[in-house]
């Protein structure tokens, strides 16, 4: 038998300033075959209406993928549907991180602008996209990566509000890359991952985010416990 | 404005002894008009079957409530979908705990055996349900409560594996309610709740789960950062 792992998973966002609502969605769910998908879905501009297209994205992919549809597929008609009900007139972006544990990889399906960060055992590296958004242009396709599921693969996912920050300040582009390889180490959670790039960006900005801003960290781990224990948790603050 | 307050939500669950697959599904979603839900099914059985009947149903819950539809009519549709294509002859529970920011309640839609626990400011006592499961008869309809949602609102859901754990060694039925009294402390995070519980029943088993188990905690505590940032955490054991 294989060593046991564990998949380990956090996200952390926020939304614009002075913005009630985000357009960022995150939704995390169970592939029927097993496994999980987190979808994410950075719907364009920011405040109600991207919030509203944004949940009706990601709708469509989960209720796709809890119908066992294939990740390419769900990111094909999830752009289908928007662009033929908007004609062309509205885009967004979306990232499907899939652990299949059928195929025993990794799967990362891309309609996005922001790079990834990964790491498959040699440090951290970005890896640039080069599909772009879905709802522009006819008949757009996803950018499809697989990485088998070993010990210590790690992959950090986020919009492009993250990459964009400390812009309006003029500040040197971010160096990812670097800021990974320094604040990533391999003792680091998803969540510790995930709340440190985003308050680092936070920070660029002024403590007032320019964008909506989500962090999406994943990092298979050795499994520590006796027991397999399943374990979900979230905080959502409200005013 | 009102004293920002913070959502916090845990879930931990496990299978039956030796049984590779869980007929208990826990899914977290996002609700269009505002907060979010938890969908927990038990599927009847244990093992791939109930899995597959778990997985199933909730899909179809899931995108329900990512369309916008109310608890109540996703529970009867769950509900009906299920007795029109297995025709009355399997059965499974469904728990709904929605947090509303509309109406500013949580809202509790059940159709199951298992009570749930609710602190609402006089310490934990148990809440029996007269819904019963669905899938059996025609028209099943959910019970529903509703709750003012204020801080230190505690409610803890699970499915009948918590229960019934011990019944096989025959001890004495467990006192949920004094077991939450003692160990639900204030202080106590929502995961560290549903661990505590799931760790004792497991327990009360031998260290063999007699059934599939699963066991969701929400609590409202005060919002205690300065910034708003929402997070969410899952750490899937995978051998």
């Amino acid at each position: 038998m294989a060593q046991p792992l564990t998949l380990d998973l956090g996200l952390a966002k926020t939304e614009k300033y002075a913005s009630r609502d985000s357009g960022d969605t995150v939704e995390i769910v169970e592939r029927p075959g097993g496994g999980f998908s987190v979808v994410m879905i950075d719907g364009q501009g920011s405040g109600r209406a991207a919030k509203t297209l944004s949940l009706l994205l990601s709708s469509k992919a989960v209720a796709l993928i809890k119908e066992g549809v294939r990740d390419g597929a769900v990111a094909r008609a999830t752009h289908d549907h928007l662009f033929m009900f908007r004609h062309g007139q509205v885009s967004a972006t979306l990232d499907l991180l899939s652990v299949d544990l059928k195929t025993r990889t990794v799967v990362v399906t891309r309609n996005a602008d922001a790079p990834m960060l990964l790491d498959d055992g040699s440090g951290f590296r970005t890896v640039e996209v080069n599909s772009g958004p879905i709802g522009r242009y006819h008949r757009t396709r996803p950018s499809v990566q697989e990485f088998p599921l070993e010990e210590d693969l790690t992959i950090v996912l986020f919009t492009d509000g993250i990459p964009h920050a400390g812009r309006r300040a003029r500040l040197a582009p971010l160096d990812l890359e670097a800021f990974a390889n320094e604040h990533f180490g391999p003792s680091r959670s998803s969540q510790a991952m995930a709340d440190v790039l985003l308050a680092h960006v936070i920070e660029r900005d002024g403590g007032r985010p320019g964008d909506d801003m989500a962090v999406v960290a994943l990092r298979i781990a050795q499994h520590a416990e006796d027991r397999f224990v399943r374990r979900m948790q979230a905080q959502f603050p409200i005013t």
